[in-house]
């Protein structure tokens, strides 16, 4: 696929996501990450994992999610994989900056590709074949490659990023990013074309990122510098990322830095953000139900209904989600998917009382 | 209350009942009389006690349930309350007759209020005073006296007792019985007045019944003589039982007999019979919903959330029921409460799959 040299290629795989949108279905110790939402019935994660196995064999490729996850997610994920568990969140800036430390540490001059553990992507050579012309131009041009995808409606719950002048086929300066634009914005940005989605995945040198992140983010940068003195990366990342301030890499180093370029992804992508984008991808009955697991519908219409350990049933409803999980029940409309988690914080402030 | 000998009363509570309309929340080992519907937060059947003891001490009051619900149910009776299984369900009119049975062999000329045990009535003093009305006059008159709630709406799901001439005060013949009106007719029979929904609410001497019976209902009354060669009536139960025509006492006995009474009920009744019935009992937040137990509602006008054993949480929705119970979940419009036993029979064929 590339004359480069393959082995300076690892993956960063991000699994450290909460997913409360799926409450009560994902939970804190099951994480959306981990629930069968992919296609094939299994989890995103492994998913994942088989992706990435198209760009690093196992052992080149890193999991960060969070500690008490470490050994589920180990689960998932091809024998050899290293997966290490941050001691606390801190979004994704610090998490990238710590595995390009360490990548470059073991391979001096290493890329790497940054993928989200929780979108789902059907065509994998495409996505293959994507990645493997990100990297070779993150090597080659020492840039910041981020893959945009083509938006297919006015969401307002993503970032987007406007392309500037051509820099090769299917690729881009950046003219500008927009995090979660209003509706309207949206609609604009769909109208005018050249916007794409952020989808959080991303291809560059360790060298190239570390040097981008001492400009843009210094503080963090050195908030980061014990790493390296660290003989083990678990260790080392124990005693730093507590000290690191929690951003994303998008606004630590991608709005900020020069030498930033898009890639138009060739691949379909979701981010099964809620539950009608995961309804979206599963067989429907002759009324246009979703049912999974132990759910019964009589008399419904377009509803979502999820039964794990025990029964959901749905009687008379229309474009309705009802999910009963782990000793716990939801019922909203389906276009109310995005405010799940307001209901999830307020159940688990029940709980605590 | 009465000059006549106390001792001569007796009470049957009818607790036979499956309740599969607060499904999940009610099933067969914990039915709607043992749920917590009771305004004071017990349950029906324990209410139900509360009022037989105004009528008849506890030994001279027997409770008939199902044979595997007979410690549930006695645990819900005052200490010496008689409670007996039936090996089968064979609705009313055999349950009833075989009570008369024994109530007239240990105490010849005894008579009886038939009390179902699902009910909510909150006051006592009119019931009592109503159900000593009616069993003096079935003492005095010899009658079969059937109890009618003035209607307050266009009920379907009851049956309807026309009035005839008067008989005494708040005492009438009875003209007609119609079970299960069409909406039309329920609503001619409130505009025309004189109609009472028929609530199973009975007083009689256990002779006068019987010998309506054996009037009416010939074979189901040669059907239970064996249970007077019997020296226990539970073991003379569980042969003869079995053996009996299922049928109501209204469609055996009152429907045929010439001596029928009605007395207009001046107490309230409610046979909630479904979760609109049982909200409309229950104190609302400030947005008209009825929360139970670890319910969460964020957005939510007007519905009943119940959660029990397990958080139910509700998002956006209007006149809604969401019920997590016993490892089931049920969500459905509120006034499709009468259709919930479809969806809980759906789920029992899907959980014997």
């Amino acid at each position: 696929m590339t004359s480069e040299p393959m082995s300076h290629r690892y993956v960063l795989v991000l699994a450290g996501g909460r997913g409360e949108r799926f409450w009560p279905w994902s939970r804190p110790e099951r994480p959306k990450q981990l629930l069968p939402l992919a296609r094939d019935g299994g989890s995103l994660l492994a998913a994942t994992m088989a992706r990435a196995s198209k760009l690093a064999p196992p052992e080149r490729c890193l999991v960060l999610t969070s500690a008490d996850l470490v050994e589920r997610v180990r689960a998932e994920c091809p024998r050899g994989t290293r997966v290490i568990g941050e001691p606390v969140g801190r979004n994704t800036a610090p998490a990238i900056a710590a595995a390009a430390m360490l990548f470059q540490r073991e391979t001096p001059g290493a890329s790497f590709a940054v993928l989200p553990a929780d979108h789902a992507i059907d065509d994998r050579d495409a996505f293959a074949a994507d990645l493997d012309r990100a990297l070779t131009a993150a090597e080659q041009e020492r840039v910041l490659v981020t893959i945009g995808i083509p938006p297919s409606r006015p969401e307002t719950g993503f970032g987007y990023i406007e392309r500037g002048a051509a820099a090769g086929e299917r690729r881009y300066r950046v003219a500008t990013f927009t995090e979660k634009p209003s509706r309207d914005r949206a609609e604009e940005f769909l109208r005018r074309g050249g916007f794409y989605w952020n989808a959080g995945i991303f291809a560059w040198r360790a060298d190239v990122f570390l040097e981008a992140l001492k400009k843009t983010r210094p503080a963090l940068a050195r908030a980061l510098r014990g790493l390296a003195e660290s003989q083990d990366f678990q260790t080392g990342l124990d005693r730093v990322l507590p000290e690191c301030e929690s951003i994303s890499v998008d606004y630590a180093v991608l709005e900020s830095a020069d030498n930033v370029m898009v890639l138009e992804a060739s691949f379909d992508w979701d981010d099964l953000g809620s539950w009608a984008a995961w309804a979206r991808r599963q067989p429907r009955d002759e009324r246009g139900n979703v049912l999974y697991g132990d759910a019964v519908a009589v008399e419904c219409d377009d509803c979502v209904v999820v039964g794990e350990g025990g029964i959901a049933a749905a009687l008379g409803l229309r474009s309705m989600v009802v999910v009963h999980a782990a000793g716990a029940t939801l019922t909203c409309p389906i276009e109310r998917g995005e405010d799940v988690r307001r209901v999830s914080d307020a159940a688990r402030a029940r709980s605590a009382r």
